[in-house]
């Protein structure tokens, strides 16, 4: 190999709100090689993520946090140009977590090798990957769609959201989106083929939810919160449950709204629609990663699901490409290309 | 029969706050005979709950409220005093929900047949009635304790909270309630069997709370909200369960708390620490209603579950007990002896 300059992004502050400039800063390492049995990777791929707003923070999470002068986490796809192990050589494909840099080395049962004849590399940071596991798991164990029902789905273009309707679809429920402009909500009902998908942005969101949801809402799947997750309570049928995703609307919040105190409310209405409300995270779910694999595979080749990808170029522009997602920006599941990807320059 | 006169409790006017004695009225009306195939019963115990809070109200909820000039419902033990039924004989036991008054008809299919030799008529209302199985189906199909899990309880002494708290004791919990005041975190600790009880009163609830939950909280069953809610949530434990079976502290609030909001804290825990948050009435698993009896009537025999009652004399007591209920003055299960229980006085 000869690389020897490691560009990252490293936290340097964290962020009261919407994350600063400051906050993160792009510094030059030399590229250190792996060690006995490690595995050194140039980043092909990074994956972009609204929990990455969490990891910036010290509040106690399911995660640990980045610490000051540390390279954000993130989920890579690279390729391998050196190993010392006997797991991978020279050019394999893989799936890591390698954070915001151009090069990481990692230990060989934190890679997974991908084969780029069976989907393009980046799906594994989207649809076949992260996210979209996420939407699988998170509406099917939790979720658990019956045939009929209706199924709302925020950030309904995004990496998690277009997916959860998708397979909302497939499955036989009448699936509304919310997204945020006409743009997006054209795609969604266009290209991904939900029923209905509402602008959160337009004046007369409340009633137009309300419309596209003729016999109430069965499955509301949250990544968003704050006003939809409002409009959408209010909507909800008996027995509706609730995955908890995300709360992407709360993560630059720096307090909490003005009062009063809607918890009492909140109840109430669990308790006499008797909802269910369940917070999870993907990595809860690894058993079914096989099944999940195999079932979005069968998908996209069919053609059931679709997905779109935001890709900026260059390692340089994540900090601001993060901090659009925070602010729905992107449109699609949001990558970084850090270098070249050999697939589609061969 | 020489029945003649029927008394009967009526609402008289939606309460705003806590039930005023102008809100509930007294009053006289002959008694009707039963018309074909139904049944005329007397009461002798009329069941006293929280919930009955919910049905003076106008606002939507799991069952129709009670409008102005009906008689507030309940669940009642009676003895039939005429049949024209083929299903019941004069002097049957039943359990119905006769309501707040002396004498009521019934279709035989609201009734069922008691057997005081099974078990004191009395617990038809309580620890065998609605109020056990609302612990039993709450715990067991949503609480799903483990051994060795830490679960704790409001309203400790109360009908569902000690029955609760006992069934986690059987199932290898250790069981923490949480009660008002010091005579009945003793009854709590000592006659039930709980591993502690807290004083809610106690100006160090929340220390005290955390000193009993040294492995945090697994299971919390919510019957009570409020302040104990906001102590539990800061103890739970990563995939904490969370029944929702009554929010008592709210019922008689006329307006929301003062703010901030604090939806969003509440659903980041949810999210972080992957809560299931799941509210249920106990009539959505009557499935289970057969398992409830047998088990529990094995539990009463061998003595492993333990009952405390607190009877107060004469229907006219009735709306001064209840407002006492929602204030948390009873210890015990409440009920209202309506006329002398035979079994008793034989």
């Amino acid at each position: 190999m000869n690389a020897t300059i490691n560009r990252r992004v490293v936290l340097a502050a964290r962020p009261e709100g919407a994350p600063a400039p400051t906050d993160l800063r792009l510094e030059q390492t030399p590229v250190t090689g792996p060690g006995p049995g490690e595995v050194l990777c140039r980043t092909i791929y990074l994956s972009l993520d609204p929990y990455m707003r969490g990891r910036m923070m010290d509040a106690p999470s399911y995660a640990p946090s980045v610490g000051i002068g540390e390279t954000m986490v993130g989920g890579t796809v690279g390729q391998v140009i050196e190993s010392r192990s006997e797991a991978f050589f020279e050019g394999d494909l893989v799936l890591g977590a390698g954070g915001w840099q151009d090069y990481w080395v990692s230990a060989p049962d934190a890679l997974r090798r991908l084969d780029p004849s069976a989907a393009p590399l980046s799906t594994a940071l989207g649809v076949m990957g992260m996210p979209g596991m996420t939407a699988y798991v998170g509406l099917k164990e939790i979720g658990k769609p019956q045939r009929g029902e209706t199924l709302v789905v925020a950030a309904a273009s995004g990496a998690v959201g277009s997916v959860v309707g998708q397979i909302g679809r497939i499955l036989g429920c009448r699936v509304v989106g919310v997204a945020g402009g006409p743009e997006k909500c054209s795609y969604v009902t266009g290209e991904l083929g939900f029923d209905a998908c509402i602008d959160h942005r337009s004046a007369d969101f409340r009633s137009r939810l309300k419309a596209a949801c003729p016999d109430g809402i069965d499955v509301y799947f949250e990544n968003v919160g704050g006003p939809v997750f409002d409009a959408v309570m209010g909507l909800l049928n008996d027995f509706a449950r609730i995955p908890v995703c995300g709360l992407i609307a709360h993560y630059n919040a720096t307090s909490l709204p003005e009062g009063p105190d809607r918890i009492p409310r909140l109840m109430r209405q669990i308790l006499v629609k008797r909802l269910t409300v369940r917070g999870f995270i993907v990595f809860d779910f690894r058993q079914h990663e096989a099944e999940f694999l195999e079932t979005m595979a069968g998908w996209l080749r069919s053609g059931s699901v679709r997905y779109r990808e935001d890709i900026v170029e260059g390692l340089e522009a994540a900090p601001g490409a993060f901090t659009g997602l925070l602010e729905g920006q992107n449109f699609g599941k949001l990558l970084v290309r850090v270098s070249a990807d050999p697939t589609l320059t061969a």
